[in-house]
């Protein structure tokens, strides 16, 4: 693949994007904020929102609350045969919202890369991404560039998507959250287990209020997933006499 | 150190203590159950409880809620100089009854091996044990013989032992039993925040519901610790609007 690509959302996930296509693509980017630093660390150019629009390709990496700002500011500048890529980690409202909001024209393809700037800072071997095609001219050219970057694609529904991900990612979420308003942290006597789980933990804890909130509320089946594993809790718990 | 050592249970942990000490001592053996097979496995020796009892070391490997039955029946049998050394995953219960069982003349060592023997088939190598000693002749030279298996030796009373015990191992356990309950397992859109937590859960998963049971149940900080953790979720749960 190659041609112009903009990214919209020049945040740590936006860079991050940057990085991996900047030798495939040209890049160009537009955020909100001044990201000319950022830009030239990376040695890619910052453009006009509407110059970002009009790429070959459109890749939104703003937060999931924002998306739909994000897609009616570029909705009048988009190119004729646009590909517009969302990377949000719930897909069925992001997806929704591009077959409302985007025009006709334009190609819809909804992502979710299951890594951030932490895990695939220095390659993207073997990571995961999955993939909604919503309205695609040409889905194998895409999967076929992905797996070109080494990445392991799955297609999937957005409704498929949210359900698996309600019981995987947003469980591991939300327990870092319960940790760390616990306090709980390293402990010299510590099991390989826990050592083990705090690490783990301790990853999502880096995440923003807004990303965790996101990710909670914007995926339908994350409300029950958080009452089910309360439920089964104190169930557990009254079965101990507790 | 050298001499006859007793091992009164020779279940799964029973198997590993003998495992690693039968190069250092003459290792005797001794279950209600007939474990001729297990013992002609490990090259060990079967003897009746009352020669376990009588044994230089005796190290108790019965479950927690076996303990005080054991104390009684070992009791009458012990050396003048036995040192009794028992391996409950909790301190406080085990050790008070060792206190109030046995006679003054023994000696007396509360320890937690924090491993078991998935994580400790191999090699001792950099695994932690917990002393709590009681009453002890020569706690040096225990300690000296423990660090030549290479084991990171650690000393605590056991009120403290059991305080961190319940916010790191018990806690592990808690949540695999609620994973199990809830039927979460691997997933092929899994996060490898996930990928770990589960690996992490799946281990504890195959503890015994009375393991499970005892550690919860006999370690008085585990209780409270499991009312914080579904009231931190719940608290959590409710910013979210849940």
């Amino acid at each position: 693949m190659n041609g112009r690509l903009g990214i919209l959302g020049f945040g740590r996930f936006g860079r991050l994007v940057a990085l991996h296509l900047k030798t495939h693509f040209d890049v160009v980017v537009y955020d909100r904020k001044d990201r000319a630093e950022e830009a030239a660390d990376l040695g890619v150019r910052i453009g006009a929102l509407r110059e970002v629009a009009s790429c070959a390709i459109l890749v939104l990496c703003v937060p999931i609350s924002r998306i739909e700002a994000a897609l009616e500011a570029v909705a009048p500048h988009l190119g004729a045969e646009t590909l517009v890529v969302d990377t949000c980690s719930v897909k069925e409202y992001p997806v929704a919202l591009m077959e409302r909001v985007l025009p006709a024209h334009v190609d819809i393809l909804g992502t979710h890369p299951l890594f951030g700037p932490d895990s695939a800072a220095d390659t993207l071997q073997g990571k995961k991404i999955v993939l909604c095609p919503v309205r695609l001219r040409s889905l194998r050219r895409v999967v076929a560039f992905l797996r070109s970057l080494k990445l392991d694609v799955m297609i999937s529904s957005p409704e498929s998507h949210d359900r698996e991900m309600a019981h995987t990612q947003a469980i591991v979420q939300f327990l870092g959250r319960a940790f760390l308003e616990m306090g709980l942290t390293h402990e010299t006597m510590a099991t390989p287990g826990y050592e083990r789980l705090i690490r783990i933990l301790e990853v999502v804890q880096n995440d923003t209020w807004e990303l965790f909130h996101d990710l909670q509320t914007f995926n339908r089946f994350a409300g029950p997933m958080r009452q089910r594993l309360i439920e089964s809790l104190s169930l557990i718990d009254e079965r101990l006499g507790g």
